[in-house]
């Protein structure tokens, strides 16, 4: 049974590569779909892959590359960058939030725009962000990433014009754990105009920047 | 005692009129508030009123004006409008969303953003939304309000490459009732890109486009 | 200590084979129970099987087969086909829906009842929907499978008229892990007429598929 | 502005005549709507009106028909009974699920389809349900309403093969209160093929039922 | 460091042998505190251990018996038998909640009280239970295992009319994982009298028993 | 439409005078459900109801009684007293639990077992529950009510071996806002052999206490 | 019936004066109690009473005072302070939020700790935070109201060493409603020792602050 | 990438050693952060490793000491003790909670306070916290674990007058698994003053508890 049918004209309607979700699949059913990319010439992007997972794919396709600490795989060219400029700016935490950036940073240089990612921004440490707003303003857009009680974008907000995606993290425990009072908190945001995207989607942070730079 | 002190230069800062959010307020409250932003000749924009509140403060206030459907009050001049375009276009599946709608339209009409407004572009009526494809892409932004199970801002994410703003509804009964369904479907959404405000945030869905308009 | 009484009429009753659910069961507790099916030369289904558990079990009942994506186990014939025409149809978005499709395809053929499942229907990409709705129109039951916000079958059923079994699938992540969303989206439809079951419950979709065929 | 556009070409392409759900709208909003309707000619029904909305509602329109127990409006001439043979078995049990099993029952008389209503069937006295289960085998398609712990759909899926059509009723208190209880026992049942709609849903109910009658 | 102190003087104020909680104790900690009731002469029931961990101990303590299915260890005597008739019956709706079962059943043993334990006893097969009715009815108090809707501790309190300990057990998919379905629909229950424990807690079902057969 | 049709049977079957709930009932619907019980001279006990609704039906029902404070309206002769002694204790942790407790003790009084309510028994002052402890202990049930965290009946399953029923009250805020934080903290209580039923359920309870009492 | 029975000795044992607690509670039960305390010649402190109690009860006890932004009743003599510096500041995000903070200011002030309130101190308006950073790091215990997202006190802990008790406020809507984002936001804080109490539990704060302040 | 930044000046600034969280990190990861801390000479507590992670580290950092039951490793020399006398008591209920005990134990001892741990101090034996009540109460702060129901600090908040950390721990089972109605029963407390931290969260109470010895 062939099992996957693939909608190349998505990209040309949306604009955007869309991302071969890796987690639920199995890596017979990831390699097929990767075949027909390999024959189309298709540029393609794999995340939430395991290691073992990641490292068997790219011995079948040796012009894929495997990117451990997001879990993610690229395979062919990316756009070309629109911009010398790093438009985006991602902030972690930490560097337990450093995969879901780094499925964000991936996502989006492939897709031509370039990125600057700040690690260790967190708002129990203020005078860090406080230090880096600057350089964070003169951005086009900002996604931050935060796991536990998820305030950084709320903050951030208050300081910053720009547009913010807060990008939740899975990162916590007890009453944390999974990511969603970091969800909530930024849905809850008293600071206005901030805009939130489901926990540990890095990917759809990232096309959601890419439809803020297109527009 | 003096209980509110009002914040101007955050919309230096930030580029925003804060709401001033009615729900939680006394008439007196929000009166003194108002008093202030008065004396200052500065715009106000108060959010979440009943129609009971609202009478009284206009009758207090006469140059304000207040909006019965979305319960927002509006006194002093907004911005001038940026362009003779309409630039966000908002969409809703119903009558029941209108409240909703007219919050987030009547914000950004305050900050110089021309609008249009799409009654009745519902899933459930596929073709009505096809129909108006055309004239959906033309804009900078879309904001795509929507109750139930909230697949609006997933259809039309597939369809279009503008950033799309969900904004949920509270509208529903049982399982839906309070908006958790839509919001929890719109961040779950296959359609990548899409980005999601807390249910009936209005205001917050318009300052968002602001910030994306402005970027 | 014989811990299972076979409940055969039953079937008779109702007019169902029942599924043993594998997931909680024991090889040994199973294979007990496979025993008495054998005796009775009843036909047998069992869902929910690991690789591991399922090819324990045919290495001992020779007869039997093991669907693997699916992890259900087949021993005995099923029921004569009623129609050479293809009355129920199964969606799917994608193959991470896969398994729980081929449990109500399998659980409906084994009744006698043909299917026909097409891959790859979401709602991220409407066109392959309404490219292939005069055929999903000329079925008598349609199964919708989907994960994430489950806005399938929604859509679907402000198209066409036929009796849609929205079938939830536990693939998602972040709010969306679980299937939750996914069901309560469905419950939540602005679509009328729209019945679901439990997530990733392809063996029940099917019987209520087969009542509604039988009335 | 005219927030209504009425979709009178969804009904001939689906079969039903779609609900104007009363709950969340103003009596001038249905108002306008029902105009509309009148002028069309086009049979109109409008669910969950409390008694003033219903009454203010039929002193505007003469011609339609207030039913105050389930908080239905009706107006103009539903569609000829196809059957003289009550087809539908509502069941419920006790006097408090009444308004939503009277909803389904007004709806289905709408489409032309005779129904029978048992009324104190719970689970709670078993003797009762099976002193009748030979009138309810009889019937083409059952919905069975239940709030609590929502049994009596689990305990009836065992006993007969028809479709049947489970109705969650929010009649409850503590952790059964809003129904919430009663559709997960629903959705959970051990009972093979029971399909389940929102809460309260008695409109999708009856439209489940009629796609299926029609099927 | 000493980590237990044991409170042997509680089962003579409230009459129970205390389990010792198994799960979350690593086989050192279990070993330790078996080697103080050892000392002491004391009987001891561990509840919740894998085979590993049981097996390990009984290798430790020749005295002690593991129980695999329930995953208890008995050391030590229990009570005399009180009477020679099966006071408490406990039933089941399958092969899936027998741990449980067996857990209650080994607890109630122990402590001088003989069961009868009724195997794939369910609502879904009504005429199972209702064969068995009258040698329910001879028994003081009944425990109901059920998981998935957990529908049969309330069919059962409409029967008989002795004591009724509803016990919730973690077996079920989607919405009802976890057993939590199972414990609601038991406590939501429109039967009278019905009382209900915690998921999969047979020892606090059968100490249950106890306090009502020592009243 | 004549909507009830009593079962009288079931008090001889499973010896309890089943309460008419009256919250989800209209004045009309009660008020006929009494008329045909006055007609059969049979006792009636009816819950939950306001105090304009009770007022009302006693103005039509002379020989009823209703009792404020805990909304229950009792009608026709309870069952004699079976003996002098105070057997079931009824415990409340101050007066905002007491509606709950009263509905217990009038349901237990009119199947003809007496009580003792001791109020302002809560775990936040320790001492006052050690004092009444031989009262409490003299008793054959215990019915323990708390709202809040529920800790009361966890505590005295600690002290005495009867059996305690825990009745868990929907007073708290915040977090124990409903009685939730209550109903699972006694269903998860680490005191052996505690049995609960659902929030503010004092008629059931009581039932289970009779249940009890019968065994 | 004499429904109270007051513990005036654990205001010696624990040093606290017990509110009463006047939310689920009727005028005539809170009277009665207040009658108690005037004979005994206690301080009282009623909380959570609504304008219309509030004013009731002044009236019948003319030397209780009636506080009505926050609700509180105090009657009798606090005690003396014990400072003239003040010791624990409260802080609030805006004026929804100031009902609590002056529960919390109340309550402290009658067992004679000294307070200081600063209103419209938020995480959206940074500068006003760290404006008054000193004066707030001169106290010995602060309390940090937050409602929506509740970031106060989290963005606070990692500014000052003190001891910080975050008091979540049930402000907000769609997601933030009743409290709970707020209360889990401060649990799950990234910024190491800050403490939680329930949601608009302003005299918990206190009274925790109270000890801290004793210790 | 460097992709971590330690801020050795928070500690200056609020006056605690910020643990690094070992649970979400790799051993590389987490090597990378020791041997900043090693070049600085600033003393590490690393909570949450595994066994597996624990011991690597240690043979990487031989001057680290890995505390295995409570999964933290400490590294450089803690503080001097401040004080002779365990000013911090930490209870207990059982040995299943020890690690996180543990935890916090461990963080005040490197911080320079003594404690002393009492471990089996539970609500079910109560006579075992009565008998320890003179010793608990010389103590300035109290951590009172617990898991299951949570009611320790509820009951030991009426019968002394220090603060009490509530310190909620995940264990349990069924609704209590998690340790989530241990955290919602503390919050919910009936007892005045109790304050909560996360689920688990040994080393937030221990910084807690710091911050009150120091105001």
């Amino acid at each position: 049974m062939d099992e996957s049918i693939i909608d190349f004209q998505r990209r040309n309607r949306v604009g955007v590569i869309e991302a071969i979700w890796g987690e639920h699949k199995s890596i017979e059913q990831i390699s097929k779909i990767l075949g027909k990319y390999q024959l189309a010439s298709e540029t393609a992007l794999v995340t939430r892959l395991t290691k073992e997972k990641g490292e068997k794919l790219i011995s079948e396709f040796p012009s894929a590359e495997f990117h451990e600490i997001s879990g993610c795989l690229t395979m062919g060219r990316g756009k070309e960058y629109i911009s010398s400029f790093e438009e985006v700016i991602i902030l972690t935490g930490g560097t337990s939030d450093l995969s879901v950036a780094l499925e964000a940073e991936i996502s989006l240089n492939l897709h031509g725009i370039k990125t600057k990612l700040f690690i260790d921004i967190g708002v129990a440490g203020l005078h860090r962000l406080l230090e880096r707003l600057e350089e964070i303003k003169s951005s086009k857009v900002v996604i931050a990433c935060a796991g536990m009680e998820g305030a950084l974008p709320t903050v951030l907000a208050g300081l910053i014009p720009q547009p913010i995606i807060g990008l939740p993290v899975s990162v916590g425990y007890g009453i944390s754990s999974g990511g969603k009072t970091a969800l909530e908190g930024m849905l809850a945001s008293c600071a206005p105009g901030l805009v939130v995207v489901n926990i540990d989607n890095g990917y759809g942070a990232a096309m959601a920047a890419l439809r803020i730079m297109s527009s």
